[in-house]
């Protein structure tokens, strides 16, 4: 079994989680990333439904949580062959369901007393790490009560008209590649502008010199924009992932 | 049994820390954090501090070392659970403390030849790091001489005056929290006052709206200062750890 | 066996890779860096080449891959103790030879079809990793024909002149000490000059007053020029590794 964690805490507070998880149960521990922008749960739920399927069976924790300390409920998600566990925000939304929904369950605050004290702004640390432990016991339930539903996200919400289309930026990665959330099959055009710059759609980076503007289908199977060798966030000026975007589309 | 690597070394170095580590013994290498503000002691004795009792038994190696090849010793602190590792700067006592010093050793500069020469800029490949995999072994102490005391460092150096709390910056997280070194039960008080701004004392951060600044006692047991969903650090110009800050304290 | 990956990915693509490699594997998956510059395969060759050597017998993946997409191989570099993967643009060589090379080999795409759709930007995840994976099995070779030779590169491509040195900088690390590529041996001065700065050479950073600029022999057993307790990087105005420079030599 493997305990993998994707977060929005950047460093440290990850390497508390690892502590309470390994201090439980002898298990590896793989970071997803701790890079998602801070409090973007649709990038979260974008990064790990493009990851957990790798790793066949998992625990997955993954804590993008702007509502920590509030009524918001902390789940278990058992499926096929997973166990997804976060704040019920949407972030594990699209993976669970993609995975097959076995069961839902709240986590109970109680089981923070394994660890400590319940704090009210790391639940990742009193909460998440320990219901992973759990999870990988197979005791994770003997904390949990079933529940009937969870909040949904869709990661798709995009709309394709006459010339445009109207989506989302998922990611900028460190390359400053421009992710979108359009799949490849609702591509149909020549080009794409954005930021009055025109992005022609090719098959890969050196179909352009090195410089230049493309569009094509990256490695999320949906619309990427970039630039060969440079940045394609800094000549459009779009920086930050969850922002909605309108692409002219010349056919 | 697990090794944990705390440093301010960033990228690279730890990675190269991990090969002599694993390359020596069949060990897992946790990263605490590899961002430790450059050579802030203090901080790292305060991140150590709050994650390494998580872990259970553990070698913990922390290499903060502003001193490197100069006469300051490397030392293994052999503790009820722990043995800790890192330069003799304060960084390991109060973890080492709290845990319960059973003895203090030097390590000697001999334990380099089981990697390669001596440098004088990189310890934590050279001494620490195999001294690591010696601990895991049970082979460290032929590498030591028992030494009489080790430098202390006192993590919670504040005072609390009639009107105003003297303390410490110790670590901005990735949220722009400043989180200060004040513990929960020394905050009498309805509010409190930096840079001209009020931070009034809630239990978490729905407590306020979005955007306003707020206190609380966070997930190191001490007062933090937040915006939520904004960055305390931001509007404070407080960007670093190991700063005196004077809090006025509103009764 | 372990394996290790040394990319320009930054943050979330290695968390993929390792999705990949631990899906297949029961392996332990090391980050070396994710941090080389961007396609900057000179600094992935020097750092890869500094810390593969301590990991003993192991898989390494170095993924910097500016040709990702276009017609360059992607190899598996059999040698006495390892096996080095990655694309065939120079970054595996110095390590390869240097632990003596046993047989070259290009791996086919076909590999991809473990994990699923070849894509045209993201060969770390569909061919590097599961070959990694592969290569832990001891599978990797029946994906495989032997070619003949493979992409050079040479790290100490430096000139020592009569009053100067034309040479490269390595590495900017976390403290801005500027890592240079020219061996210990070649050191012959009482110091160097860089920006109009001198740097005097010393044993090591407590030789000098806090402040001050140095050059000494580093952990790369090449000169580096530092500020102690300060950034060399910042006053000469050198941020970037893979850049020419010349040093004035004072005897």
């Amino acid at each position: 079994m493997i305990v993998t964690l994707l977060t929005d805490f950047g460093d440290y507070y990850p390497g508390v989680m690892k502590g309470v998880i390994m201090g439980m149960v002898n298990v590896p521990v793989v970071d997803i990333t701790h890079s998602i922008e801070p409090q973007n749960v649709y990038q979260g739920a974008f990064l790990l439904y493009h990851a957990y399927r790798y790793f066949g069976k998992a625990v997955h924790v993954a804590v993008v949580d702007p509502g920590v300390g509030s009524e918001r409920r902390a789940l278990a998600v058992v499926t096929k062959n997973c166990t997804f566990i976060g704040p019920d925000n949407g972030i594990l939304y699209p993976s669970a369901s993609q995975d097959g929904i076995v069961g839902i369950y709240e986590i109970s605050s109680t089981v923070s007393r394994l660890v400590g004290e319940l704090s009210s702004t790391f639940h990742g640390r009193d909460i998440f790490a320990p219901a992973a432990a759990l999870a990988v016991r197979g005791e994770l339930l003997d904390f949990c009560r079933e529940v009937s539903g969870m909040l949904k996200l869709d990661l798709y919400d995009y709309r394709v008209l006459e010339n445009t289309i109207r989506c989302r930026v998922a990611f900028i990665d460190r390359f400053g590649n421009i992710v979108t959330n359009v799949r490849a099959e609702d591509l149909k055009g020549k080009a794409f502008y954005l930021a009055g710059i025109e992005f022609p759609l090719v098959k890969t980076y050196s179909d352009v010199e090195a410089g230049e503007p493309l569009a094509l289908v990256g490695s999320f199977n949906t619309l990427e924009l970039s630039v060969r060798e440079g940045r394609a966030s800094e000549i459009t000026g779009i920086r930050r992932g969850n922002v909605e975007i309108e692409l002219e589309v010349l056919k």
